[in-house]
């Protein structure tokens, strides 16, 4: 229509909405008409419906059914398409995940690890099958059953992650590889008009290839927690935690090292030169460790099972693992996500620091030495004191130097902060003032959210629905930023930010980043970027443009109203 | 030196510390010269210290060590003098604190449960002796183990809350019942200069009683979980929580009403007549049930015990377990201080804040029909949305009419909410605004500082340690308010509260609220009052006056300097 001269490029950025991309972009089933038939092999066929859950990540998928993450890896890895069912999933899930096709879970919610994951990997999800529909998952039998319908593992299913809906057999998809071209031309349009750029939440170097592609300007979040949880890694990351003294925690740090630093150096070589925002180890150390209840049920089984008359092995086993529980005992938390994570590691254990600097310098000095250009912006969560900041500061700062002086290369780098704990926010001036304060933000609206209303997103799910249900809110913090609350924190350190340093740059990486109505809110409050899943990086763009036009608009029309009135006086 | 003319009433109230005031009200071990030394039946003897740990209720104690808690109840109830001596201490410990002579903990901070619970009650309290000093306590063999020393159960000990030292032996100790006439008639003074008026957190008649003597002008928090782990209560509560449907949780409701209703009348009939702040259900349901981990250890020691051949009834009881064991498993948070307790409990379970409406106003008519003057202020806990809120004020109003209306007795009663979820700072003008809207504010300094700080109280006390140690922080915040941070959402909730609101009613009930400089903060801040534990009080007094003497003398000096000014000129 631009073409033929009917709209012009603001009116056809204007018109389409996010969900046309989001339905462009993602796989879905090929319908036979009517819906409930597909062709095979010029056959049609009905379709089975075997069960349903809430749509968690979009997009459509077919697989053979794994219940265990490693298994799913291991297939995967022989070429075959799988769909991970899991009653829920936990960090040590991830990899399965990625390996897989989509995942199913028996429980959670839109909020759960399984969603926000499979989100940020564009996987399908679908959660809470158990409530949602009569399918029931049992992991001890390794079957699904839905009704009189049973599905072994092996069974290929259907997932449809637009409607929730699980199918039986391998029904056909169709999807794109890449941007249509139209939609690209348009996007490239929008770029012209926003204010607020895009960059992607990507921590590989695939994740960097398909972000471009998709028009992100960088990285906004590269998380490196996923980095220790690989095989071969978590072993080690386990012996460092369980280290009796600093100098032992130092020899395993010095072999994740050898791994970090090889990931930073394929990250860096995939960067096309644009800036990687990198965030330094986040969640709580005992997310890395056996849980107690399982050690627990592990040591009374073994005894259990030898009638409580061990043979000596036995005995040292259960010894060892009596160590282990006493160690993740003194190591667990209350309440994990309030406790000792993020900023609070590197500054009770300044090594890790340490050893993830030197990874990132190292890794940087080699690209820019093979002539790579490499932007890394070090970033710290977690932060709520400005005085936080400028100890860890002190420690990456100091690390660059060893790494150029030993090098010789000089790489370009800044140092920032997520603002992701309340406090942050209202003592962001403090935060970002002087030379060695913050010289970018993040808001990481996840935690901010999770903070600011007292919502832990692992737990809310079994209210929210009733708060939405009920208008106790409008809509899911989660999913897009709650302005009245939250966002005023956000508002307030922007200016106090702005104001202790002008021109800091200031972002988002928190899902939120690729939801329009936030993304709205952002451009208003006169962020620099937003950063999202790469698969959200299109719908972000046309987002940006929206607000942006719509705020040209809304001041186009004052002014027309003023000088109306003007004329009229 | 005030009767001698030697000095003014405000020069004798801004010469006394806080200090002094604890130092003359709790008792205290009556040291021979040297302090190595005790007068015992006219001999002097010699002390030996068998542990030391962080002092974290002040006061000395003399008593039996006793490992449990029931135990404590049923020998002090027999006129027994018990220190108890726990590892940790939980909410089901609570009992045994309160007829406790002092408590030991092996861990803990000065924010764990135990010195929390202990300040409240003002039962001198002593925690971490195993970091501290080589004292250890071992539950199993039941002995405190120091070098050679062993103290078995029943043996006497004695604590000296100020310095944190442990003794052994029953040494002598003295303590004043009264506030002395002479700082009484001081502190009576002071109250004619405070803007600051100064409530008491009591949760019974013997606290109010306690808090009224040292000079409270009404109760500011009254929680009322307690009264569902008294003995005789915690089955029902359970019974209640683990219901499989509203009906039959309305069925324990209506017994937990009976003691509710009984409780509350003996809190309303101990008011003198004063304003008492009742605080609606807070903690999370599943800290009213067994822990997932003791029930798994249960069930396999019985299974381990049995050669894993039960008998039918073992079999039966293992069931139960079993199925208890779900619904714990169905109720645990992951992060249960941001899931769903406080006003989430109300909306889910409109039931449980009816019955404890109804509780509270049966009481209140029953006090005014005996002729006490009855003025409750129900508090609803964890707001963080003015629609939650609304939703809560609709059925306590509905059942207060109903009361009345049955009972013929109309009570003067406030419905109001603690601000304790930041984003309930942040959005206070929507909270207080409108005729539903709240009619007071309470500050849950406690929560709001583990929020807006992401500081976990029961996990941050590894970390907080640290913090002071290298300046990270200037102090901590569960003891002194963080005025640039925290209190900057403390005062933007003043503001609008008092702009939506003008006269709204303000006050702090965290334990900040005994702390000398957290009331100088909330002076200044304008608010109505500040509420602490009964055993701060004459501290708070004292404290009140003196910022508001400070601030006059500040306001004084300007005023010269102005007029001095203007003489120049």
């Amino acid at each position: 229509m631009v073409g033929e001269g009917l709209i012009d490029k603001e009116a056809a950025i204007l018109r389409i909405t996010p969900g046309d991309i989001e339905n462009i972009l993602f796989p879905r089933i090929s319908w036979h008409t009517p819906q409930k038939n597909v062709e095979i092999d010029s056959k049609i066929i009905p379709v089975e419906t075997i069960g349903k859950g809430l749509a968690a990540s979009p997009g459509a998928a077919t697989g053979k059914v794994i219940f265990d993450s490693d298994e799913t890896v291991a297939l995967a890895s022989e070429g075959e398409s799988i769909i991970l069912v899991r009653h829920e999933t936990t960090p040590e899930d991830v990899h399965g995940m990625y390996a897989s096709r989509g995942v199913v879970t028996a429980t959670g919610g839109l909020t759960s690890h399984a969603a926000v994951v499979a989100r940020q990997m564009g996987r399908p999800c679908i959660v809470d099958t158990d409530s949602q529909s009569i399918m029931r998952v049992d992991l001890k039998k390794k079957i699904i059953r839905s009704g009189d319908v049973i599905i072994r593992e092996g069974d290929f299913i259907t997932m449809d992650g637009f409607s929730g809906k699980i199918y039986k057999g391998e029904l056909p998809t169709e999807k794109l590889s890449e941007l249509p071209s139209e939609l690209s031309k348009i996007l490239n349009w929008a770029d012209t008009y926003s204010k607020l750029e895009v960059r992607a939440n990507a921590d590989s170097p695939a994740d960097n290839k398909r972000a471009f592609e998709y028009g992100a300007i960088g990285v906004g979040l590269c998380r490196t927690e996923h980095m220790f949880f690989d095989e071969g890694r978590l072993p080690i990351m386990q012996k460092m935690i369980l280290a009796d003294n600093k100098e032992e925690r130092i020899s395993f740090l010095n072999i994740l090292f050898e791994f970090q630093e090889e990931d930073f150096y394929e990250i860096f070589k995939s960067a096309e030169g644009k800036p990687i925002t990198i965030r330094l180890i986040d969640p709580p150390l005992h997310e890395f460790l056996p849980k107690e209840l399982d050690l627990v049920t592990e040591m009374f089984e073994m005894r259990l099972e030898a009638n409580d008359e061990l043979s000596e092995d036995q005995q040292k086993e259960l010894q060892t693992k009596e160590k282990l529980l006493v160690r993740v005992q003194e190591i667990n938390e209350m309440n994990p996500m309030l406790g000792i994570r993020g900023c609070r590691l590197a500054i009770l254990f300044p090594e890790i620091v340490e050893m993830q600097a030197k990874a990132i310098f190292t890794a940087a000095a080699r690209c820019e030495n093979k002539g790579y250009d490499v932007h890394p912006e070090v970033m710290v969560p977690l932060v709520g004191f400005d005085t936080e900041f400028l100890e860890i500061r002190k420690v990456i700062d100091r690390v660059a130097e060893e790494v150029f002086s030993e090098t010789g290369i000089i790489v370009d780098y800044l140092v920032g902060t997520m603002i992701e704990v309340p406090r942050a926010a209202l003592t962001a001036g403090e935060i970002a003032s002087g030379d060695k304060g913050a010289e970018f933000f993040s808001f990481g609206t996840n935690d901010l959210h999770q903070m600011t209303l007292a919502f832990s997103r692992d737990d809310a799910g079994k209210f929210i629905a009733h708060y939405l249900e009920n208008k106790i809110m409008d809509s899911d913090p989660f999913e897009t930023i709650d302005q009245a609350g939250t966002g005023k924190l956000m508002q307030l350190a922007v200016k106090e930010g702005r104001e202790a340093k002008p021109g800091i740059k200031i972002g988002i990486c928190g899902e939120q980043g690729g939801d329009p109505a936030s993304i709205e809110f952002c451009h208003k409050l006169g962020l620099d970027y937003v950063s999202c899943s790469p698969f959200r990086i299109p719908i972000a763009r046309l987002a940006s443009a929206q607000a942006a036009l719509k705020e040209a608009a809304e001041t186009a029309l004052k002014e027309a109203e003023q000088a109306a009135l003007k004329d009229e006086n």
